[in-house]
């Protein structure tokens, strides 16, 4: 939930005033009490190999639509982020991945509808056809002398950093 | 944002309706079509050495009041976890550190109000005066065959991994 999205508290539906709480001015319910504190949009991308090929899949969505990336979405309170990273890859590319190594922790929203947090995991295929699905228009295994354009800085410094 | 604590729309002010959204029943403004999707709370602990020592802080509030913990705390969205370790740190330990090492991403809160996903970094002290601040009663460097009794599942894990 993003600060330009609170308006109202969420618990008992009254106004919110901007109040010095905890620190720093926070929207605060004169009402109940609630206190609004901006959490995180925290994501997961999977880095799968088969043959000397990495799996990457084309966003069917803006932003860069078009352009190539991880298999990657948002992980769900209380999901785990090694099962949200094994959900995202199934979703999108049709393919049952078990979450390995925690590779990285990268910070910082790249749009305005963008994760705060990605953490990226090597991911193992399991078994699965490739069928591109949800977010992904296209999904393939690519040489890394051969990559498609990629969407994010993020995609960029992963492949760098493990190719 | 917990579940629990979402009934009106924080963008609009109306109240909420359960709705089939995005592959399950969420919870879905009738008016301005806004959906809660919850995101998880995400904390970060440090890992600081001195002289074959770890730093624990012991904790000043429930749960687990009066037992001890590694520096930690919740991350704002918009903060990168490395910035929050540090700061984190800083309010507890009274000591400045620089966030090193990724360690460890552990998932699963502990408690009612605690952190769906840990990140572990390592730190290292660069100048201060250890002097306990924040949530913290106590602050001060162990032994790892002399450790106060813990607070969290994660604190040992941690603890048990790296020491």
């Amino acid at each position: 939930m993003r600060r330009d999205e609170v308006n109202f508290c969420p618990r008992c539906g009254a106004q919110l005033v901007e109040t010095p709480r905890f620190g720093r001015v926070r929207p605060t319910c004169p009402a109940c009490e609630w206190v609004f504190f901006p959490d995180p949009k925290v994501a997961v991308a999977g880095l799968a190999w088969r043959g000397g090929q990495v799996l990457l899949v084309q966003r069917a969505n803006e932003p860069f639509r078009g352009l190539w990336t991880l298999p990657a979405g948002f992980v769900d309170a209380g999901e785990h982020p090694r099962r949200a990273v094994e959900r995202e890859c199934l979703e999108e590319t049709g393919l049952a991945v078990r979450a390995g190594a925690l590779l990285d922790v990268i910070a910082g929203a790249e749009h305005a509808r963008g994760a705060d947090i990605l953490i990226v995991y090597a991911v193992e295929v399991l078994s699965g056809e490739l069928r591109p699905g949800d977010d992904a228009a296209l999904a393939g295994f690519f040489a890394p002398q051969d990559l498609p354009p990629l969407a994010f800085t993020s995609t960029r410094q992963i492949l760098a950093r493990f190719l």
